[in-house]
């Protein structure tokens, strides 16, 4: 069966916002099986929306608009639709006392532009709206249906997953169930992966298997994908094959499914019981930050220094020798002395320096020194990159705090 | 004139990536007047590519394709095309030996994959390509025209800018060249700014003025449009307007056209010879990220402190007195208490401190204080916002650095 999106708005079309529903309905689509070909945008303008409404249906068998269904004289995704079915729009007294009571809770008044909104096609399916003003609706016709969901992003994600794609799951029989399980990996290229699962990945029929890299975030996920019965049954698909990818990747899967880099570095700290500070030069790092915001850092985030000019350095971090390798906060020397100084002045467990440099020029690197000090010493690691790479400084920051999870998984043993 | 936008590829369609050419090009062919009605999304697919240009031809003057025009099996843009027209695909010597060229300077071998690159439909007008391998054309019939750009976002870009916008002018017979001035509001809402400009809006119409709001970085940007025949005659139409409303929002403009908050604050700083050391506490705020990654920041940006656990900052901050407001790091004293160490412990000559607490209740606000300690004492500016606000802790760090820059205007009266 085939399915497609028309996003409604003017303001989509003209480039003033981007369309990022499309991409998340899209994905939902898949996830029941529907054939998604085509996705249009088109402007708040009855004649058009209607032509679009009828090339889509002409084609596919489910429409799914988004936007248009406000309260505004320019919002004529309604209309386009009843006068496209051929049907009369009604009032809907149950949907508009809805909306009536949203305003309430919100403590306006509900206007008469709001009535709009409560009128559907004749026999459609109506949608409430908890999370909005403006309800939706199916409406089906020979076989066909267009499901019209609301155009701003978090109701429309609520439509899609209590009322939409169960409607869908129903009518497109699915007895089946698709379960996913992502395992998430840092500091491991995307070719390295899939040399040391391709097996796995070309012999995966159920579950299958996928690798996707997100260049910004440096991670690589494998996403194990199975069809079953049932949600029971599909841990015990899953998790033989699971087993198999975590011993030949070992410690580059930091976690699954929901788990973020950030979540799992603040268990980690915390289950550890030792505390971290950092010291941060004019690299474009954010390791400060990003510790600032873990959940729970104050149980183990003391103290992050960001220092862009070095004569502040010394007499801040209290050092008895001056700072090493030419007195700029660059290079493998600086940034132990870094370290270890931000252990000496926070009194913390563990100190994070950062020194780095970006390359500008063809031919010169960005280069980037982590060091982290700790009780029995301090380490530090080079990191070279080509001088065109993006994202260098999330990189490194997460280099970085992928050193400390190291250390942490180590000293766990 | 009418023009249609088809972005190919089935990663656009399925969701993996959003589409933000499509937004791109939609903002540029308004500077040329022609009206965008339809927007669509197709994948990579032969007769669903055909079909999506005859759609898009038989509504509209100028169909311009982006993406499906790389060297593999599933770029398919160039044969539907040439299909849709009903031309043969001709090698063009001319084209093939740009990408040869373009593959040895980056050291590698052009591959017979790429020969079909150098394909255009017959009669059409190639498009050379400077900045990566995919050339591109554009495809004359019958008084209309297809544009075929590459969808490598930065390629497109130079292709709209250098071929096709002039082409487009060319051919619309644009005389008049349209220019543009945006003035950059901060600190002052969108509604306030209407009510103070109302009459210039509503009166204006050569300039035109517009008015938009950047909810998630905070600013209001005012869009003065002038056609005129050519653009050193735009300044005399633009500025009387301009200085009517400088002069009715003063200072909260804080930059126009490409000029950035951060920028505009660096500059200010560094005419000024002023230093600044900033602590930050575990709220959400980027001040100190912001500073150090700020043009110039070495020769004003003395020193960052981040605290998120309150036994930390007596002894840091080398204070006399203990934190004061209760002990933790929040409120109007301790914020001020934080500013003023700041500037002690660097020997600056502004020292700002941030505390804030997030509203996670209904009805519970965000509650910030601000401070900037200076040479004749500390002023703390409060803050309260919604709790269901986003983007607080964005608006608070440039709110923060608002005040610096407010200071610093004073400072230069």
């Amino acid at each position: 069966m085939k399915a497609e999106i028309i996003a409604v708005g003017t303001e989509l079309l003209l480039g003033q916002i981007v369309d990022t529903n499309s991409a998340y309905i899209a994905q939902q689509l898949t996830t029941v099986g529907l054939d998604l070909h085509f996705k249009c945008t088109v402007g708040d303008n009855l004649e058009r929306i209607k032509s679009t409404l009828r090339t889509a249906l002409s084609r596919s068998d489910f429409v799914i608009t988004t936007g248009g269904i406000g309260p505004t004289l320019d919002d004529l995704t309604r209309e386009a639709v009843a006068e496209v079915l051929n049907r009369p729009l009604v009032f809907q007294l149950r949907l508009f006392e809805q909306v009536s009571d949203f305003f309430r809770r919100l403590g306006r008044t509900v206007s008469d532009n709001n009535r709009k909104q409560a009128c559907i096609p004749e026999g459609a399916i109506p949608i409430e709206n908890p999370v909005g003003t403006a309800p939706g609706f199916i409406a089906e016709q020979n076989g066909k249906a267009i499901i019209t969901v609301p155009g701003v992003p978090h109701e429309m994600r609520y439509f899609m997953e209590h009322s939409v794609l169960p409607y869908l799951r129903e009518k497109l029989g699915i007895r089946e169930v698709i379960v996913s399980r992502v395992l998430k990996l840092f500091g491991i290229g995307e070719s390295m992966v899939d040399e040391r699962i391709k097996d796995l990945i070309e012999g995966g029929t159920n579950p299958t298997i996928g690798l996707l890299a997100h260049t910004q975030i440096g991670e690589i996920h494998i996403r194990l994908t199975v069809k079953t019965p049932d949600v029971a049954s599909a841990a015990s698909l899953i998790n033989p094959v699971e087993g198999e990818i975590r011993k030949r990747l070992g410690n580059f899967i930091f976690g699954a499914d929901e788990d973020t880099f950030e979540g799992v570095l603040s268990a980690l700290l915390r289950q550890s019981g030792l505390t971290l500070a950092a010291v941060e030069t004019s690299f474009g790092s954010s390791i400060i930050q990003t510790l600032k915001g873990m959940e729970g850092s104050k149980d183990f985030f003391r103290l992050g220094l960001t220092l862009v000019n070095p004569d502040m350095a010394r007499p801040l971090l209290r050092a008895a020798e001056s700072l090493p390798g030419g007195g700029e906060l660059l290079g493998e020397e600086a940034a132990g002395w870094l370290a270890e100084g931000a252990r000496r002045l926070a009194g913390s467990d563990l100190g994070l320096g950062l020194t780095g440099r970006v390359g500008k020029e063809k031919g010169q690197d960005h280069l980037v020194h982590i060091a982290l000090a700790h009780s029995r010493g301090t380490e530090v690691l080079e990191q070279r990159w080509p001088f065109a790479m993006r994202f260098i400084e999330n990189r490194m920051t997460k280099m970085a705090l992928s050193q400390v999870r190291k250390f942490l998984l180590e000293a766990r043993g």
